[in-house]
């Protein structure tokens, strides 16, 4: 089967493979993509983070069947975070996603985060194009918002949405408050438990700090995922964000920068990837940490001497 | 005053001055620790990571206070998650360590995660070695571990301390999972509470499906740190994966490997500061962006042509 053609034609194995070969770097994943790039640019991408136990898995499912009963086609991209010992993704996950999988309009990918989280973000990416190209209509990007790059994953969709639940010790506050400023709107989910109106109450606090939000004031909606409750508001207020977006010309800037973003990132990782061949790699390199090690030499002039040598 | 002259004779506020110039990038940064470099190397550096809430900072002030005991001096590096909203590392945590603020044999600082982790990952890798330059016998390096990049930064040291607390859901359960093989030793901190008993057989079991847990086995202990039981065991431990450390030979290994990460990430952050200074913020990158969001590009060809241009 050729992939490429494959995707164009709206064949899930072909969509299947495309990733599969994105994700484990594949001989052909590069020319899968460029054959690919031209046909992205149509799908709305909507990125999801928020802590662990927010019900982020849930609230995806829920939002993804609304959209269908809305006329669109939806595909999930869950990044999961494993374990090199269980060396999976999380299973619950995975299980709550396959009773949208009957469904033609919906693919559900989960990727998981194989050592580095940098090339993971990278991959999650090109994931988007790939199910982009094969024409889907949004896009959610789906991860657990707790670190730098995984926050980096979603940030550069189009609309951003922060899960956050009521009733999280101090520690989890201080994880939220982190991603709380990407947040193009917010959800409170399990909106049943002590301590919802409280927390509405800190976020608009937040936002109130914001200097950023004038145009667009973050909408914070309540649902109760499990039960399917408050789903049909928070499709709204993700329609009202992509008005507005594209009313007020915002769009193309947000798509410029994730372009450049994803390019830089690209950049990056060529490079560090020569550098991790071509000097670290060597014996040369090993001879100058075994003298480092010995404190014989620092290694501030050895990074410029290198980066002299290996830079035009 | 002269930083490095301070360093060398443990003048705290010299020190306090070292890392901040680090943790700001000050002109004066570079050079600071290219003195301090061949001083570096002497003390003995533990990683303390585990999830949000695990009472990670409170079983490291107890340690830190035990090592006192036995004569040892300590330097405490907490990394903090912080927000940029609320503008500063997790309040009790900083409050929490005041207490041992006025004993000359410790010396506390945290580090808060502003924008990037792995600039963070290697500002923590220098105020570690200026620590070193300074004196300490034992330096504890703090992070919430929920990240890769949080994990980068813990997992160099000597010894790593996973600290896990019983009643977790799912979710919290995952995360943990994924920096447990990083564990020398385990700490159910909170072991009061109901599941502990299962929580040790989980990791029990998980450390028998590693099979690179052959010569050294990591122990289990179990503590209440809020009420500074158990602590004499945990520090009992540290110490003795120290002496296998040693005795194996091992920790010649430990610590090449750890200047070879920290070299080559040094590498690829000049690399890349050279990257978006040179390429990236240029007129010439931003109307190739352009022509990519119009699809009259695709990016695998842009970035080999860059790479081509700025390697030799």
């Amino acid at each position: 089967m050729n992939i490429v053609e494959g995707v164009l034609n709206h064949n899930r194995l072909a969509l299947a493979k495309a990733i599969t070969a994105v994700e484990n770097e594949y001989d052909n994943a590069v020319e899968i993509m460029t054959a690919l790039y031209p046909h992205t640019g149509n799908a709305y991408v909507i990125g999801i983070t928020g802590p662990p136990g927010a019900g982020k898995s849930t609230l995806t499912d829920k939002l993804a069947k609304e959209f269908r009963k809305r006329g669109k086609t939806v595909g999930i991209i869950a990044v999961d975070p494993t374990s090199p010992f269980s060396g999976g993704a999380i299973l619950g996950d995975r299980i709550r996603m396959l009773d949208l999988s009957s469904d033609e309009g919906i693919f559900v990918r989960s990727m998981a985060t194989r050592g580095s989280l940098g090339g993971l973000s990278q991959k999650a990416g090109d994931a988007v194009k790939l199910m982009d190209a094969f024409g889907f209509d949004i896009i959610i990007i789906e991860t657990v918002g707790v670190g730098q790059s995984e926050v980096d994953i979603v940030k550069t969709a189009d609309t951003t949405m922060v899960v956050v639940i009521p009733g999280m010790g101090d520690d989890i506050q201080a994880i939220k408050a982190g991603i709380l400023e990407i947040g193009d709107l917010f959800t409170i989910n399990k909106a049943d438990r002590e301590g919802t109106d409280k927390l509405n109450i800190e976020i608009e606090m937040m936002l109130e700090l914001n200097p950023e939000h004038v145009s667009w004031r973050p909408p914070i909606n309540r649902t109760i995922a499990s039960k399917g409750e408050g789903i049909e508001a928070v499709v709204d207020s993700i329609e009202d964000h992509q008005k507005y977006l594209t009313e007020s010309g915002e769009i193309v800037k947000i798509r410029k920068a994730r372009i450049k973003n994803e390019v830089t990132a690209m950049l990056n990782d060529k490079v560090n990837r020569y550098i991790d061949k071509n000097v670290v790699a060597t014996d040369e390199f090993d001879a100058l940490v075994e003298k480092l090690q010995a404190r014989d030499i620092e290694p501030y002039s050895v990074v410029n001497d290198i980066v002299g040598k290996v830079l035009k």
